[in-house]
């Protein structure tokens, strides 16, 4: 598939990353069901204009505020997380002392022991929620994700769900966890659920929040951190988002044919 | 997969429509790459309120009598239209008498024949496209998809790609085809490119033009029929299409979060 890409694509980028997800579903570390949620994002940031708008590094920001505050938290891993960016999440749980679950809605054979390998390559010492303890479950939860590691999300105050499904996340809010999503549809029920939810690509944001953790435990305080997430409104960033998009879409409505096309003889 | 989905999940009918495309996979119908295509359409598909919008039905209507006007009509056929609707297919290019021709990115073996077989089912007689004629080649193409039939879409003078890649689309227009397209994204380059866009879900789509093709044939001449297609503006059409996805973002950016979550201190 990747030779039949050229390089004059105009989506050559996003081709290229959907070949990350490719090569996890491959590896079984991807499931199909990822394969369209990855379509689905796709669209989304299109219209973000496939970069991080001011309302992302705004939720980023209160995001690794909540996490360096929280007395237990948790970076949950799903299969395109463990694809797209398991460099990247190690990263982020080491710089913020947090503890990475692996939780998995469709459990086939063969792929919890590929997302752990996928891990421990990226550098991952303690891998939680995999099939070696007594799991713990969450209320309300009709399918296998209402099974949680006892020392992992089960006992967490702040939970980290990139790209999870609405009703994880609904179960996780409901248990009385604090919420903080990655996700590129900002209208999705995860979106909405979560207290803080950070609407961007996530091979774009994992790097700024591992800068942004950095810089916060450098310069910031216990207080600081505690009033910059005071004046964080979630409802808000959400409404700057779909506005972004709004917008976006306003701009091209104009026109209704905006590329280039060769005049009407011409062609 | 189907069963681990409940009925109670508030995406049923899109993740049942999903799995039609997953059985036309394991088929070899539809290749990896449709997976993904068929999510960035759900996300554009829910842009729509998931339903069929006035400036579609204004498309179908244009399409059908520019297809009914047509010398040579041809229906392309890929993986995910013949996964998803491949008896509608037939049956529009019968009320049509257009042509119906294979014409696949991805050339994987066995993949011409599972969506022969699939075609063959849905009662199509004849089928172009196959790989049992000395092709016929579009200029500007730098992928497989530069082949086509010539007695299918080598010699049409209309041709509807539904679905389509938007190199394919862009080749067929400066071919000198009158190009019709079945495309959620109103910003693709296929929809962009295309001279007639319906911006529907495709399942929804057809049942509705075999619908006005025939309610066409008995209503309209030739005259009342160029008249119409002279009276439409493609353009015009994809800024209503982009229009709708814009006021439906707005209403809901004016709240951020619209979902009627639980108050804090409830959850």
């Amino acid at each position: 598939m990747h030779d039949d890409v050229p390089d004059s694509h105009p989506r050559a980028e996003s081709l290229r990353m959907r070949h990350e997800v490719i090569e996890g579903w491959e590896k079984k570390v991807v499931t199909t069901a990822g394969l369209f949620a990855h379509g689905r994002g796709e669209a989304f940031n299109y219209l973000l204009g496939e970069q991080t708008i001011p309302a992302a590094r705004e939720a980023m920001k209160a995001a690794v505020a909540m996490l360096l505050l929280a007395r237990a938290p948790v970076l949950s891993v799903n299969g395109n997380v463990a694809a797209l960016v398991p460099h990247d999440l190690v990263a982020l749980a080491g710089e913020l002392d947090a503890r990475i679950e692996v939780n998995l809605f469709y459990r086939e054979e063969g792929r919890e022991e590929a997302i752990e390998t996928v891990l421990r390559e990226a550098g991952a010492t303690e891998i939680l929620g995999l099939g070696d303890v007594e799991p713990a479950t969450l209320n309300d939860l009709e399918s296998n994700r209402r099974i949680v590691d006892p020392r992992g999300i089960a006992k967490a105050d702040v939970v980290m769900v990139p790209l999870e499904d609405g009703d994880r996340t609904e179960a996780l809010r409901k248990a009385g966890k604090k919420i903080i999503t990655i996700d590129l549809n900002p209208l999705s029920r995860t979106a909405q659920w979560a207290h803080v939810t950070i609407c961007d690509e996530i091979t774009r944001c994992l790097p700024q929040m591992i800068d942004t953790a950095r810089e916060f435990k450098q310069s910031m305080n216990e207080e600081q951190l505690k009033e910059l997430l005071s004046e964080y409104d979630n409802a808000k960033v959400l409404s700057k988002v779909i506005s972004f998009m709004r917008d976006y879409l306003g701009r091209l409505a104009e026109q209704g044919v905006f590329l280039d096309l060769p005049m009407e003889g011409d062609d």
